[in-house]
């Protein structure tokens, strides 16, 4: 950590900063320059955060030097991490295509789509029981029978099955029939629940909120990783901004961006992150181009009865178009879908 | 809701759009202009969302007319909510004055900060016990047994206490010892929290999240009122953006404006807004003269021993100072401190 | 400036970030801690930017400690500035209280409604001749004609007036009618345009860029200041945000933000900054409470003729309703208009 | 354009309403719904925009249904524009690589560079003479002398060259070096500057603002086009955001967005998109994957000696590296390099 102390700190301010230091078991380390004293702290930084000493008159600035995260961290494991999903690999080469409804409806609407996609070629099947909705008064999903239907579909078309989890007390029913946790992008912050998760053995998608920064994502994982559980998979979904013809901003730089920091894998889902089907093709291609370790996709057979999110989602012959580019693509980047 | 077809929508398309608006109950009402077909749905907007329609083939824009909250709404109830914690009342002319420090640390501090604040006007004493960390390794809160010191010190001054609560299975705990539950920025959107809050009949100090519009946050509300427990008070507490010399962005204007839309009260945090001392004094006077019906202040006797938030809460004579000209603005607005 | 290595920096690389630090003229101020090597840089800040440090391979981060302006700051200026514009005095106590329609229409519109708004409190009026707009399509501004009725209005009613000047080859024109130019929030990076400004010796009226932070508004001035010219009045006018009920988002905490840092004047426009008549008038009280030294508010007699931005124009009865409970808060603050 | 009423909207102001849509040329169209009245406007939209009955009292909302750009829509031509530069062609499928320094220095660096990046495969060579810099004591460019360097080494390596032009008196100076104007993101709305731009006939590139929508940028190459210079390219370098790992945000779904609006060609800037080389490369091949008509790439032979924007510079042979790689994912595409 470096404190900067305010132009003109007084010697016994600066004693009183050193004397804090040494206090919470740091070695300070001083430098005075014409216009300002700057300390550096020696010792093991993640053992205190900076705020204490932001706090301390005189002092200008804190800043911190190491990352806050760790067990997530290229410095920790500089091996690209692969969690696997029932048979699928995704990370470290291995490309994951995730794709399904946005909610599950029914058996034989899920059937279809199932069928549908498995055909053009994805790999993990996703659906909602649980759906955390703006409004009270949305379609907030079917529950377990609509986790049982899931789980029945999966196994019939064999793909394992990912779905999404909103409260610790679902934890272990979610849990009995999913091959993955989904936490979606409200609940990155919910941090009960990320221990919750922590403590099980399943993999889990781990969504970027809204307005989550990429260390913000990693801190999440952080959680996750810190409870025992090593399989965390993250994705892009976009963040809020201020453009207003597409639901959210796709911030594609965050597949690399995170892969320079971590070496869990990040796949982007280009169906919230712009919720426009025109543009889901596109920036699927982009993501892989970007080096994405997948990619997560909305598809409905009938997107205008869908109870939720149908303007974001696929019609099954438009992915199975899809497909072949994504493969073209993925070979260039010496990928291949798992 | 208006639905606008896009330029060259066949007469089988446009058959098609209004069928679909007749399955799902509404009436539709075409309008044929040089460009485009404009049709207008008539019904209960609240049944049904603009999704579905957003889906169909041919179909350029849906246009949402009625607001999507309900009880929420000045058209629900035009008068001002006033929200009662212990013998303090919240809204319609009476403001509130919470104050205390960011995390319980013991009693002896707490004790000392409240007989400080309470002195000085502050009418709500706040404190955290279980505590949302960005890091895993982050002093985490001192949970029931915080919760029973916050008690006590609240019972010793005479002052209703208010704390946070982050995760459902909390709420039974968090209810026997506060009398106003907070629900933080980060789960504004944990929509079975805030249906466990909505179950009990406790008054809930409802924050804003990072990227909530101010609609987000009125639907928010929706979900607690809309279980049963109408004793919502909203608080601004700053959004994320660009701006990278205050911790968030106040979004001072939010006062004014869900004034407008909703009959809740609504306060400002401009500790958590800002995260600087320096910034809290001018921000709390703004938001009187706003219209806000109270402010949200950190206030510690040590920052910089402080084990969260040190940077952002006043000392006691600071805050001491500032008193005096909010009461003074409080009059010119009409208003008074409960 | 602090020049942070990346871990693992080998000797060769540190001697040659040494080295570079030397041939640029700095003195280098080494701390090797157990995980970084930290460089301080002593030297004359001012004189080279963090850019080329940060391209040396093997450094990881560089912290300027220096604020980038010189002239705009509290450290050059640490007494209030007021600025003159005619017989009116802003900052240093004085208000501001700048109003009129957003573009100049006609002699007897813009008549109407200065006899209205002086007659209420105004002391300045504002009027647009040269107008930016985002479509080629709409009414540009009436020019120079504009600039003679402005010029007559303001002398018929002894009001000084300010005006908008969009293009570096305008300014001698303008400056032949106006008491203060104003640059508007898409031309605040508009350099050429600044430096001519600055070579000007009349007051300016400076506004915030939509995503513009608040060091990069204080680097704009630093342009005219270092040009010469000493009167630049700071203004907040919104930021571009997610927020999608208001136009922008009024950064009200810009107004203390800028006062600690700067002796420059701030004013607040919150018709540009909400773009809701209704938001008007409790932002604009909100900023005097925040310590602005003035509000610059859009009146308009028939804003559903008039040719620009009626939607946020206060109607004059409404703003003639407004200005006691800004003179009340006014004195509140110790301050009072001009 | 549709205008909303607000409930209970009356007789007499619904007839208001009305009279003034007649009076405006519009022929109105009334849809009375059990909560509200919907009026149609029926006529030509480009005449007249959403304000003035905005502020018309009833009025709740006035929702636009034409896009407010013309030249620019795919509406006005299906076909995809392909503007030629010197000989190379951007768009229809042929890529543009612009590369080269950020300012240009001397003859022999820009010559080294110039070298190595059209041996790798760069078809047009940039770089700046007039510099838009954030403080004033920061180099501004060389001016004249550089703009003579730039047309020297164009010539010497047969690559015509694009440079920036930051006001609209140095137009005539920059036309007779340049084969390309560009406009930078800090006078995307300097619409003199769009005006003059627009009545030459070189190509233009247009870099998006920093937060400007994507309909503002066609707005923006709609000032170009409506003075009848048809030749413009548009280019996306990220916006701001509350990302700080980041210069800024890479809008990556701008690309397909654009090309369903217009049928101008859109490039990509990394560089300043993401303001750090490691994150340069996965962008460029992602913008070839999202659709992009071309990359714009900084490369500087030795980056730490830049005069600016080094961090963000590729060295050559890192430029050439990546050239290959980007050549397959446009044969995936359909495209080539001209």
């Amino acid at each position: 950590m470096i404190i900067v102390l305010k132009p003109g700190a007084t010697p016994p301010e600066i004693q009183h900063v050193v004397d804090r230091i040494v206090e919470l078991g740091f070695k300070p380390h001083l430098s005075q320059g014409e216009h300002r004293t700057i300390i550096g702290v020696i010792g093991d930084e993640s053992r205190v955060l900076a705020e204490p000493f932001q706090a301390i008159a005189g002092v200008e600035q804190v800043l911190p030097i190491m990352k806050p995260f760790k067990l997530a961290s290229r410095e920790f494991n500089n091996k690209d991490t692969i969690v696997q999903v029932g048979k699928v690999k995704i990370g470290g080469g291995f490309l994951a295509m995730i794709a399904g409804p946005c909610a599950i409806e029914s058996f034989p609407i899920l059937d279809e789509i199932a069928e549908a996609i498995k055909a053009a070629g994805a790999n993990i099947l996703r659906g909602v029981a649980f759906k955390p909705r703006t409004s009270p008064y949305s379609f907030q999903g079917l529950g377990e029978e609509g986790l049982q239907i899931l789980r029945d579909v999966g196994n019939k078309h064999d793909m394992p099955v990912v779905t999404e989890v909103m409260d610790p007390r679902q934890v272990p029913l979610v849990e009995k029939y999913a091959d993955m946790f989904q936490i979606g992008a409200r609940n990155m912050q919910n941090f009960d629940l990320l221990k919750e998760i922590g403590q099980t053995r399943k993999p889990v998608l781990l969504k970027r909120a809204m307005s989550a920064t990429v260390k913000d994502l990693l801190m999440s994982a952080e959680y996750v990783l810190s409870e025992g559980n090593p399989a965390v998979v993250l994705c892009e979904r976009g963040v809020r901004s201020f453009e207003e013809s597409t639901r959210n901003m796709l911030d594609m730089s965050a597949v690399p961006n995170v892969k320079g920091m971590s070496h869990l894998p990040i796949i982007v889902d280009p169906s919230h992150a712009t919720g426009r089907r025109d543009l889901i093709p596109p920036m699927a291609c982009a993501s892989i181009a970007a080096g994405a370790d997948g990619v997560h996709i909305e598809v409905h057979s009938c997107p205008e009865k869908a109870l939720s999110d149908g303007p974001q989602a696929l019609l099954p012959p438009v992915f199975a178009e899809l497909m072949p580019r994504l493969r073209k693509l993925a070979e260039v980047m010496g990928k291949s879908f798992s």
